[in-house]
């Protein structure tokens, strides 16, 4: 985004700044602050007002956007309260004015707005079942924009006819725009039938709350709304800009390897799929470098993004990316060079206070000299209790941005 | 190994072949037939005779060493002749002797010989549970080397005080020379206290066949002799040869892959971990290469070696490789230009008559036509009926050699 005078120009296509009335700013996500001021050096003099919605400590000081903290991950009143403002700010927006919104991840707990009849309590049930039994973020969106007034599309609804400019800091693998944030000003490509489907899928239709079961009914007897689709009215005047993802963070950290000496390698910013496992493949890659020097020669840095999952198991308490630690140290235990970290770039891992840990070759008899079977605390999902106490956390408080993970194999010269 | 004249070269040790009166081959693993005729090929002449047993179609028409058919994974009593023959010729075997071994994966199965008292049904049924619950290899082990009679180390101390010069093809991440095949003519770091330990361990102790307790407990007691241990004399002239292992097949891939004009990378050797969450991270990579051409720009081939485990949930028929591609095959849906292979090195995957299977960007369409929802023969581990209908499993037939997995996946140029 750049301005020049009173043009505003996003991906080469042009904004004249003085065609607009009113300019409203709205939005929500871990990056909302940073987004906001960034908003606020450009085009701060001509910004009617705004609201954003934030995680608790995530927040800056600006003049016109009020930064509204709210909890995440599990969204509280405070974020309801910053959704109905924003709605009301995009109902008030005319023809004439712009409508400026930021998304970035986390934007889904932090812009909660459930339908009438559902309450956030509620809500929150399902997205927890959802978690617990494994089920995709697509499939966790697709349950969740079926129960809420402004995910799947519907802030853009409200804005309509105003012009809607969305900018969006990924925190999906692929960058789909309907999943990030769940969509709120990209057409929904999910239905209430899918919804229903996929609760059936986890064996969840009957233990699911009464009112969720009955809305999602409702909506599949054509009785409620669906959730705006592709080529509808609404987004003839609505563009969703990408302004960042994970594999920025993702070369970046490569280059700043690369600048350090280390043989650099960039494994994927794709990575997906159940975290101990994922681990583990990325331990064989550092044990193949110590024995063979593929795929790059020692000293290497591989680096690897995306954002894997945990199916809940145990009542431990930790983070994927703890958890990933805990899992790759099991694999190089004994090993002499290979460090490896894995940290969420939003500077939360699950609900810990922890951006991720870090583990090498001597962590697991570390932790045997304080009486911790890693196996043990694996099993229980409590790797933030495990590194907590070998005082081996990445602790690294808000970073105002979020493109989910990025882990660091860092492994030293062919052993042999 | 090389032969030069009378002196045969292992490893730059040398061995004068004047020295030895007799020259006995024995042995077993899939590999069994191919190492035998190699060892045909380099000293028949002078080999007085020999029996190797390997698996039933993993045969050579050979003409001093005899191969003798067996069953595997479950053993059986050809099996258990075979070992017996084996067990012979090394007790016959005098100090001026050369006894030849030669181990391959699969030689735990293809060399059962139960103790006395205990049938192989028994030891069967023990193996069964310790595997139903989820014991790890070397606990596994530890119980079988036990109740085994030429298990661990056994036989080596038959052979003594003939000089022992055992071959291996490893079929085992990080080729432990007392994993591969239970170590016949490795020191054993088990006992029988270990062995009552992990049936305890699993409370398995008063569920497991009266002889299997008896036994362990006379060894407990000393009325049994231990498996022999390192430093023992029997190990004094005993020399283990590591002399093939995953590395070199995946070597030769990436070798043929990049003669044919792929960008090749071996992405490692030690793979490991639940084969579908392993799939998806082979998967990302393919991604990745697309979008950004990291780790290697297209066309690539990745090439990955190693064994991963499946977690058995589901009542279908398939094997890890089988499995692989069907789980990778979910996540490059609609790719054009992945191509993405994994097979069993051995010809065998899982019980099924194939080495493993072959997909791309078109398999989860192709299923639909066929009816076939590939999630549901994800979760019901049917992956070989899978890619029976689709055509699309890779059948090699016996291949007489072991070395655990390859796969690989051939990536397009970046499409963007």
């Amino acid at each position: 985004m750049q301005r020049d005078g009173q043009t505003l120009i996003l991906n080469r296509k042009e904004y004249d700044l003085n065609r607009f009335d009113k300019i409203y700013v709205v939005g929500g996500g871990k990056a909302g602050a940073s987004m906001a001021a960034a908003v606020e050096d450009i085009i701060g003099d001509i910004v009617t007002e705004g609201i954003v919605n934030v995680k608790y400590g995530y927040t800056a000081d600006l003049k016109k956007i009020r930064i509204n903290e709210a909890d995440h991950p599990v969204p509280d009143e405070a974020g309801c309260r910053g959704a109905k403002e924003i709605i009301r700010l995009a109902e008030n927006a005319k023809e004439n004015d712009l409508v400026i919104c930021l998304i970035s991840g986390g934007g889904s707990a932090l812009l909660p707005l459930p339908v009438k009849g559902i309450s956030l309590s509620e809500k929150q049930e399902v997205t927890k079942k959802l978690l617990a039994c494994g089920a995709s973020i697509n499939e966790i969106n697709a349950v969740r924009k079926h129960i809420s007034g402004i995910k799947g599309g519907q802030l853009a609804r409200f804005s309509y006819p105003a012009t809607l400019i969305t900018f969006i800091l990924s925190d999906v693998i692929g960058n789909y725009l309907d999943v990030i944030s769940s969509g709120p000003t990209v057409p929904d490509r999910s239905t209430f039938a899918d919804a229903k489907e996929i609760l059936e899928r986890y064996e969840m239709l009957n233990t699911i709350p009464e009112s969720v079961k009955n809305y999602l009914e409702s909506g599949i007897r054509g009785e409620t709304p669906e959730t705006p689709k592709a080529g509808e009215d609404v987004f003839t005047k609505t563009q969703n800009i990408i302004v960042g993802s994970n594999i920025q963070a993702v070369m970046a950290a490569k280059q700043k390897a690369g600048e350090l000496g280390y043989n650099t390698m960039v494994l994927s910013s794709f990575i997906e799929g159940e975290t101990k496992d994922v681990a583990r493949v990325h331990a064989a890659i550092a044990k193949e470098i110590l024995q063979s020097g593929n795929p790059v020669p020692g000293p290497a840095c591989i680096v690897s993004g995306g954002e894997t999952t945990v199916t809940i198991r145990g009542k431990g308490k930790g983070g994927r990316n703890q958890e990933f630690c805990l899992s790759a140290s099991l694999d190089i235990a004994g090993l002499d060079s290979v460090v490896i970290l894995s940290g969420g770039t939003d500077g939360t891992d699950g609900p810990t206070d922890a951006a991720g840990a870090v583990c090498d070759g001597k962590t697991i008899s570390r932790a045997v000299d304080k009486g911790m079977k890693a196996h043990d605390y694996l099993c229980n999902n409590d790797s933030y209790t495990f590194f907590k106490r070998l005082d081996d956390l990445l602790i690294t408080g808000p970073t105002n941005t979020n493109v989910m993970d990025v882990r660091l194999s860092l492994v030293g010269k062919k052993q042999r």
